[in-house]
């Protein structure tokens, strides 16, 4: 998985435990093949008569690099691989490849409420099963729909969002925002006036069970969030790029691909640098050097590649390659995006270690980085900048 | 061309006759040098004083490429290539050139009407050069156009156009639509109410013979080769990404290149999909990501990289590595969109080969496939994927 | 630093004294290792607590490669460089890096007006330290600013700037805009009304010092730049893609990365191409593969790749490989964007060979190219397009 050359101590850093910053809980329950092909597909839908989802990047790497952990040989068929998993079981499954991923603690996002989130695993969960520590990242919608349910009124609303978001922060590592799914990262950075948030606040009111995207709204949450967070010294994620959809809000007319360029958060994230809040830019695929040279210039800007590494499996070292162009090392952040099957996560690391480890091997193969701070940089992407933003 | 040490199977997978999804009939006279750098530029300007379009990666690999096929050696000056075409005959080498591609079927857009058109290559001529089968793809625009020189009211545009386009159907694989080029692909994705197309319709009819350039009424023509393409289970084919010009319309400003993104059409393709036509996104380079992103969320949806393969040429390795990060492997199609020059259908097929050969070999070397996935794959998208998407 | 089997002609042709068509004057006094890192990072804010902007690509790249300029073993610690960097002093670690990046001329855009330029070296101390001849790049917001805060009445700002203009014009070798950086380059192409600019420049008269950011007077800027380039045969240099900020100006609200994307003067080019003034599109990264394109597509666009090669530094023969794909050979310029520090002279013209010498080895070794075309295009780009285009 890793060149056969790197240095042992470049080696054993990109071995080393990670702390995965941002994933989901995945399915507890015993999958058809069908099922598993639409938890392992961004669109939802089944592929279309005589394909299959596992013929992509993803289904390859599953049938070379989970199939062993279930004691398959590599490339096994899908059918093969799919009547393995039923046969281990769901939780027997899990536990190896969450095990397998070699994460030392999971931030977990628990995502939207809504129907099937009973059938995932929580972040404790998460955590027993990976034999890692867990911890929760609080998604900002889930705050808004709660306190959207049960305000009278639109004044009730603005005070009791401010209070459930101050409230779960002091249980939380990291607030965590789909805003970008919802209404697009080109929505106006400044705060909203409370004149327009009480006028959309109204209009929510009345049918509180529909998805958050009023973008007067959407605005009004990220800076109460910002707010709550600054009090507790937290950072906020946002969700930015491929996959521009919130789980469990399919029904939603996703935004375009172009609206989720992380590169449109500039000017936010010059209005909350001031205030201390670190951002963190999740996926960002295919606008990762956008997102890299924000990270660039404000200092309080991080990122990740999300769900680009196990997608893009085989693939990935480009894309890792690209945000090593401009991201500064502090900056990076490993996190699997694991959602659905516990594979995302087992792949997620692998890519990641493999496509780290092949960046760093031609930087010391050509002699452009000393073993030393190879190792030092694999260190700090895989765990130390984690540790130091999350203060974990 | 290919690497040395890929197995045979897949050798052969990869060297096995080519679907070519979309290409345009090439000049059948005698071309100058001058003559000739102008069909190899996209720009349709000749070179600064002092500077030749030979002196890009596609002139490169002309002379190094094309040059033996002629009976010259590797590398020939561009005077010297130029002056042995001229001595072959336009007629042999097309023949050779086309023959050469490897190609088992063209499915050919004869264009727009106009200036020109006489010049080139019909489809049967194409298949005849090529040793290949033919098929038609049908430009929408040209059908609007004679819909639009004709009606007398734009109630009878209106009915003509759903008429002409069912008709023109029965005959064809495939509708093609260079909307992208005209009004960039970033339009309203509904259908136009009948009164904003009436409206639109009687502008249009006092200068039929005007490129379509009238957003209103491009949207009608593509919900309108929708509908006829529902009917006969056809494709749409549409221009994306670089070159949104369309040819013998270059008179028209061209839209810039963002506005051509495909990942644009993600409402569009949304409301396309019930209605179950195929979507075929063509070219797409710089924005290929976007594409193979849209061919992974939507079922229905389909991508090729065109013309960067032969234009990018020695470094298109890199473009199709792009495309197979996120586009599943039943979503590929192998096209050449060779135009101008039989050249361009050349190296489309022997840089298409040589990139997926090089991603292949990769992925294979690193055991991250098995040879029969990869046999299997190259076979998808040069053949197999076209003849089910086009029910060849 | 160049592959080991590249034949002679090619290396010497990659070793060849390179004319650099862009660059900035650098800090002329010691600098400590706090005001380093700050000159050193495109953002401007110190690093996090606990961490350094030398834990970037560039900064492994200054421990690298230029650590050993100053009698330092390769991958020196950031506190043994720096303080080398001091006891060495500024002037003669100017001259050794600048000279050692192998340069024959310097096009030395001085600035905006302002605190702190009178710390940078002039275009003389810039060719002198670095044994080259060096030239002036006009920054036509500093003609602007000057005519601004002179000018009694909008119709003297008028005459003024033409007549500045004109008068700068015959001792420069290019104009160059910052405008991108300013109000982006999704900008009305057309010439403002003579209207519209007298009532803009009525509003500027009131604020001279302010920086220019009203659109249509970067437009009148811009049409009168080109109408006294094109008196005098001069090209426009365009500041494109990140870093868009204007030097000097960072109290600036940043415009937005995608608003710099060069992709976006499509039909600004085209409206300039009949007054024959060539266009030179800087930087462009993340969309340098959109301004290869404009220059292959309009037969006045050039392009460099900026401060990508310095900042990407292991990584950026990736981007120079990128812009290879569709750029042609006659339209690709050398230009370090030194600015703040020599070490960003030395690593551009360092990662600039590295990287065109990683691309050309490539397509030798797959005997893609000749060796005689591969030394030629290395010229080319390295010192002749630049002779050209500038008439030097």
């Amino acid at each position: 998985m890793l060149p056969v050359d790197l240095p042992g101590t470049v080696r054993d850093a990109l071995l080393a435990p990670l702390v995965d910053h941002h994933c989901h809980g995945v399915r507890r329950d015993d999958l058809s093949r069908a099922a598993f092909e639409l938890l392992v597909n961004e669109g939802g839908s089944p592929a279309p008569p005589g394909t299959t989802h596992f013929d992509t990047a993803f289904g390859m790497a599953v049938r070379r690099w989970c199939a062993p952990v279930l004691d398959l040989e590599p490339h096994a068929p899908p059918a093969v691989y799919v009547s393995r998993r039923e046969e281990l079981g769901a939780a027997e499954v899990n536990r190896r490849l969450l095990a397998g991923a070699g994460v030392v603690a999971f931030l977990v996002d628990g995502g939207a409420d809504g129907v099937g989130d009973a059938d995932l695993l929580t972040a404790t969960e998460m955590g027993r099963h990976g034999g890692a520590a867990a911890d929760e990242l609080v998604r900002v919608e889930r705050i808004e729909r709660a306190v959207a349910e049960s305000a009278p009124l639109a004044v009730d609303y603005l005070d009791g969002l401010g209070d459930a978001l101050a409230a779960r922060a002091a249980k939380a590592v990291a607030f965590k925002s789909v805003a970008g799914a919802l209404c697009g990262l080109d929505f106006d950075p400044a705060r909203p006036s409370r004149g327009s948030v009480i006028a959309a606040a109204n209009r929510r009111l009345s049918d509180p069970k529909r998805p958050l995207t009023d973008e007067v709204l959407l605005r009004h949450l990220l800076w109460s969030a910002v707010d709550a967070a600054r009090e507790r010294g937290l950072p906020l994620q946002l969700h930015a790029g491929f996959r521009p959809a919130a789980p469990g809000e399919t029904s939603l007319p996703w935004v375009d691909l172009h609206r989720a360029d992380p590169g449109r958060l500039n000017e936010f994230a010059g209005l909350v640098q001031p205030l201390g809040v670190p951002i963190v830019l999740l996926h960002c695929y295919p606008y990762h050097r956008q997102a890299a040279y924000l990270a660039s210039l404000h200092p309080h800007v991080y990122v990740d590649a999300g769900l680009a590494p196990p997608h893009a499996a085989a693939a990935s070292a480009r894309v890792m390659a690209e945000l090593l162009e401009l991201a500064p090392f502090h900056k990076l952040l490993y996190g699997s995006a694991c959602h659905g099957v516990a594979e995302t996560g087992y792949l997620g690391a692998l890519h990641y270690r493999q496509a780290l480890g092949a960046a760093l091997g031609a930087r010391l193969a050509a002699g452009e980085w000393s073993p030393a701070d190879a190792a030092r940089v694999a260190h700090m992407i895989g765990s130390g900048n984690a540790r130091r933003v999350y203060r974990l």
